[in-house]
């Protein structure tokens, strides 16, 4: 019996991390929890799952909780955040809130000797050194849960790390991996929204639209999995089957394949080095599909990949930037505040005029994330 | 540094295990071999490699050899073969010989606790039930060579025997993977050699073209693996690139991949559990190939096949009255005294006429193969 602690319970991966406990009740049990602004939701999960401990984004939904559920604890805010990915019993954390808001949970977590399964990308590509660090020193081992990056770790199991030749990631070119960039120029948050293969969250699907998801996973695989930039490739292939590759020393590949279900990489990390059988997940029959294609990627389409890797390699403070511009550009679109390819160019204008700080702080990266965001929004309201 | 002892110098595999020693000095020396008729190639071997000790099939080419090379040991016949597989020196012996003349050899290298890279499908295939709890009793790793079973062990390294769900061996389809069975009628010998994919030694290509090859390597995966038959399937994947596959219990599947080259899983099984850089080997570019096709298995087109898994299921001594009329059959296809069709007709026709033995002992088992010639030879006088 694992004890999980979840942060994020209403997202998309949250909603599944939720699944995957519910059919493998032997197995696993939601110890605490976090919640952001769905609070109808939350009461609902309260009352299948009974966690001991809620955490709550705003204070006065804390209290109305505390009335309601008098037999749990509720807890607010950051600190509420951090109660809960070091709640004592918790064995295994999945951080599933999108952002940055991420980052000092996860912290806390790995100090408190926590397994972290990690879904928050923000973690790793505005602290990876930070965070891995951490994780070494605690002796936490920090499991992938996006696709990619558990299709690389399966991948990697059994494996020497010197064996490695490089990482391959598999991107479905989102939804609009068919559109030429003049095509582009006019498309909707509601056609960025419609993604071919997978059902995720309204962020990352423009993320996965503008490549910048693939261009933060680039970045998150360099830390997970220690390789530099080089030795990260993105390949396309629009089936989204082949979830993501090893390269060997010896010209041997090994994949990760299965249907696009995000339960079988939460699971994975759940049940790691295990696993179980996924209640109601569809079996990968290669006939059907018959066919999976791979193609090139290609840098001047998909100019987020290229400032993500830009940004990689510059490194430092660099990534905070990217990943902060992205935040606020994406906002900013889905609110129609920008159009879809005005998303690169804010980033590229906010990369451009940083001078990148090797081996930040915590305090230096939250600064040049703030300072980013309110330089973005200017950047904006200028465009506007 | 491992002593590598080769049964089946020059034949297909044998070739490519060399380059792979030749390549690597380091790593590997060649301390004894066995080769057939080809005296010749031996000579050059034994100049490049100097083994300390080499096996021929014939007396006189082991006198004629004893008087030229002083400084080796010369031997010959079945005791040379397993003298050469239990050679003191040897840490890995390769079992290339083709056919169940590689039986014998093989057992007395596992009680000599020598580490087994597996070349030789009919060892399993006949006596699997003996050679796999004599490996186990002696603890000794059988590593499989043949691309598909490398792939499946690749793929299953760091996971859980009770993680596996089922076994998937890709298929090319062989050189008439296109063809009807109608337009199989007067296909030649010449037209069968001619594999899409794998250079290969003749015996290998027909089989490969009647897809028995498949059926040997779904019994050989059987025993090697210790799965039920209902559990190994086999898939048809023209580009030969996904060389196999294992799905979990969680619907995940791990496949390795790469252009097709014999000499990745033989350094595998040389190397094993560690990898180091192929020399001259290509690495793989799924945006150069595309396009993966898939489809699913046609036992009626594919008849061998059948026959195989009957076989397989069936058990005891009815795997090598396949193993054993496949070979005398594809003998008489390649010597033109058999049209390709009636291979199929004269295995079944062995099958149906045998009563299985249970558990058979070796002594059984090479009853049953002789029996089986020597039906199988009349049989196709009869027809001839």
């Amino acid at each position: 019996m694992k004890h999980i602690s979840l942060l994020g319970a209403t997202g998309s991966i949250g909603i599944q991390t939720l699944d995957v406990i519910r059919n493998n009740p032997e197995d696993f049990r939601l110890v605490s929890m976090s919640v952001g602004y769905n609070i109808v939701e939350a009461k609902k999960i309260i009352h299948e799952f009974s966690p001991k401990l809620v955490s709550v984004l705003k204070k006065e939904d804390c209290e109305a909780l505390k009335v309601e559920f008098s037999n749990i604890s509720v807890v607010y805010g950051m600190e509420g955040l951090i109660e809960v990915a070091t709640h004592p019993q918790a064995d295994v954390v999945v951080t599933a809130v999108v952002g940055s808001v991420g980052l000092m949970p996860t912290l806390e977590a790995i100090r408190a000797r926590k397994t972290i399964a990690l879904a928050n990308k923000e973690t790793l590509v505005t602290a990876g050194h930070i965070v891995m660090k951490e994780a070494e020193k605690y002796g936490v081992s920090i499991l992938p849960v996006d696709s990619e990056h558990s299709a690389i770790f399966q991948s990697l199991q059994g494996e020497k790390r010197e064996s490695i030749e490089r990482l391959i990631l598999t991107a479905s070119g989102g939804s609009f991996r068919d559109k030429t960039r003049s095509e582009l120029s006019g498309v909707t948050v509601e056609d960025a929204l419609n993604h071919p293969n997978w059902s995720m969250g309204a962020k990352i699907t423009i993320d996965s639209a503008t490549m910048m998801n693939k261009g933060l996973e680039v970045i998150e695989a360099h830390w997970l999995f220690d390789l530099p930039y080089e030795r990260i490739d993105v390949l396309l292939h629009k089936e989204s089957i082949i979830h993501s590759m090893v390269e060997y020393k010896d010209t041997s590949v090994i994949a990760q394949l299965g249907t696009p279900d995000m339960r079988v990489p939460i699971q994975y990390a759940l049940t790691y080095p295990n696993r179980i059988p996924l209640a109601g997940s569809k079996q990968l029959k290669l006939w059907e599909i018959a066919t999976l294609h791979f193609s090139q990627m290609d840098f001047e389409r998909f100019r987020c990949l290229d400032l993500a890797y830009h940004a990689g390699k510059v490194g430092g403070t660099m990534p905070t930037v990217l990943n902060a511009a992205n935040e606020e550009a994406v906002g900013a679109f889905l609110a129609n505040k920008l159009s879809f390819l005005q998303i690169e160019d804010i980033i590229e204008e906010a990369l451009s005029s940083h001078d990148a700080i090797q081996h930040p702080s915590l305090p230096t990266i939250q600064e040049v994330d703030s300072f980013t965001r309110d330089h973005v929004k200017s950047l904006i309201t200028k465009r506007g």
